[in-house]
């Protein structure tokens, strides 16, 4: 890859590339505090379920370090960074998964009375690790997805589940790079994902510079082209998995799994673990983000609904792609097995 | 309605708003050559099918008022500039026909030896009378088709098929009007339709300009309110519709019949009699226009694939509403009984 999603400075901040402005500019944004990586998380300058944790974990350890600089932490500061940082967005479980191993590892070092720059420092290597817990998460799940990927295959995918969306080479992605590492000439459609344009703007992007082809369409021509037999598998990644397997990804992700299914195509979600949330029995009980009325630009006197997320019930996903293998139908039985 | 889509100048020059700035400014076009009037067509300034063949029609007219004023019409001239408006889009059969009519009229009248002026005048009559009955035909779909519309309906459309598609009160908005003015508590949801975005700029202005409570989604979001019951029923205007009662109209039409259909949800799509053509057995013979690889922005490198079209096969569509009655299956004895 040409580009670096998320790095550390020498400094100790975040150093982001706002995805933004892509792909009209590369430009990298510097975060020290709290309330400038939740701007970033909310405005989606950082996107993608894994990169989210990842981000708002390393963001917690860069404003531990600077606090660590100024003195140390006033009392209940770790707690309220944490909380800040894990409400950010509300519908990615990553997000509050990776904050709150951050948040527990310092909790454990205030009170063993550890100083300062010390707790700070066990908070970067925690972020650390789930950065590199994350990419070896996308190595597994690219193995196990290029199998489901036939030679010469046509994968439809929607939003943006790559190297922009975690901290290695992708979910979804991840398998299409693996496949095309191999050798097996894969080609991808990438659905635009209105209203923010993941798909024209970030996956093209992506797979643009790393040599795999791809066409971009709008989202309502998904369907014409599976009624002319010119997609083969749809692969998407997720925000959250139920218990049961039911998926929350992207709005239109339940759209392309009801037109995958009337056209007899199957749709896989890749997802690592931290992204499954065992605590909710089904779909029904994920928390779906509204977005403003603003990212329509409808015109003045229509409301607008504008939710960014959407379910798709387990019986339409033909299996799950995760780090540890792929779950297939029944889910809640498979998904216990594999992360009980 | 407070705006005017199309009207005539004093001059004999046409009007047109331009609907590429809608919603930000209404600003208002006069053309009066026959490369301006294929322009405004190809850029959409002015869209809609029947309304596109309006235009042409008017826009025949006015270019044969200026030659006639600058000495006559050069040989071949009438031929000439009915083909260059005939084919500025491709899909829609309206343009061609209201095209042909005109043409037709002007020929008669040169052949007969008629003066230029009078030639003209000829040419501008017919343009009005398809412009007048279009209007008539409108007011026809929105009687029928509002008895399709339950008290307190949640309606779905897509594109813009309403009083700036039309020469009168729209085809499917039509039905919605109706039903609006009998006081059935009609709500509409508005899909964007990308990549021109005519839902959210155009059919949710014009609904909310005549006080019709209308909500702006994005394509993908259709499923879900389907999934939630949230939707009683969808309703389009078509470009072009088969013997076979196969539809083409604006891309995502096919997704959302397939969707509808799948969560039990009627679709009945509405069309005047200059929509359909007799001549094509069934959808798969129509032309399907493809737009500019720009209309998407995609990132470069990436390839584009811009259908401005797809056809949804007959089995999907519930009805058909049409100025002569509401057409069922078999479509195509409903058809030949009704335009035989």
């Amino acid at each position: 890859m040409s580009f670096e999603v998320i790095a550390w400075t020498r400094e100790g901040a975040v150093r982001l590339l706002d995805q933004t402005q892509l792909p009209a500019a590369e430009v990298y944004l510097e975060l020290r505090s709290v309330p400038e990586m939740v701007e970033a998380i909310r405005r989606l300058r950082v996107r993608g379920a894994p990169l989210i944790g990842i981000a708002a974990a390393m963001g917690l350890a860069a404003a531990a370090e600077q606090a660590a600089r100024q003195g140390g932490f006033a009392a209940g500061w770790l707690d309220e960074a944490a909380r800040a940082l894990g409400e950010a967005r509300p519908t990615a479980v990553n997000l509050r998964w990776a904050v709150e191993q951050v948040r527990r590892v310092g909790e454990q070092a205030l009170e063993a009375g550890e100083a300062p720059a010390r707790v700070a420092a066990r908070l970067r290597d925690e972020a650390q690790r789930i950065w590199d817990e994350d990419a070896a998460m996308c190595r597994a799940i690219g193995e196990y997805g290029a199998a489901l990927i036939p030679g010469g295959a046509t994968v439809l995918t929607h939003c943006n589940a790559g190297t922009l969306a975690t901290g290695g080479i992708g979910t979804a992605l991840a398998a299409v790079y693996r496949a095309h590492a191999q050798g097996k000439a894969v080609r991808v459609v990438s659905c635009e994902t209105r209203p923010l344009r993941q798909g024209t703007r970030l996956t093209a992007w992506e797979l643009a510079r790393n040599g795999v082809p791809v066409t971009a369409i709008t989202d309502s021509s998904a369907a014409s082209l599976m009624a002319r037999g010119e997609i083969d598998l749809v692969l998407t990644g997720a925000d959250r998995i139920a218990a049961n397997g039911d998926v929350a990804n992207k709005i239109g992700t339940y759209a392309l799994a009801v037109l995958a299914d009337a056209h007899r195509i199957p749709l896989y979600v890749a997802a690592p673990r931290s992204t499954f949330d065992l605590s909710l029995a089904h779909g029904g009980l994920i928390p779906i983000e509204e977005r403003a009325a603003e990212e329509l630009d409808a015109a003045p006197g229509a409301e607008v609904y504008n939710p960014a997320f959407d379910v798709t019930p387990a019986p339409l996903v033909a299996a799950l792609v995760t780090d540890r293998g792929i779950a297939k139908p029944p889910y809640g039985a498979a998904i216990r097995r594999l992360f009980g």
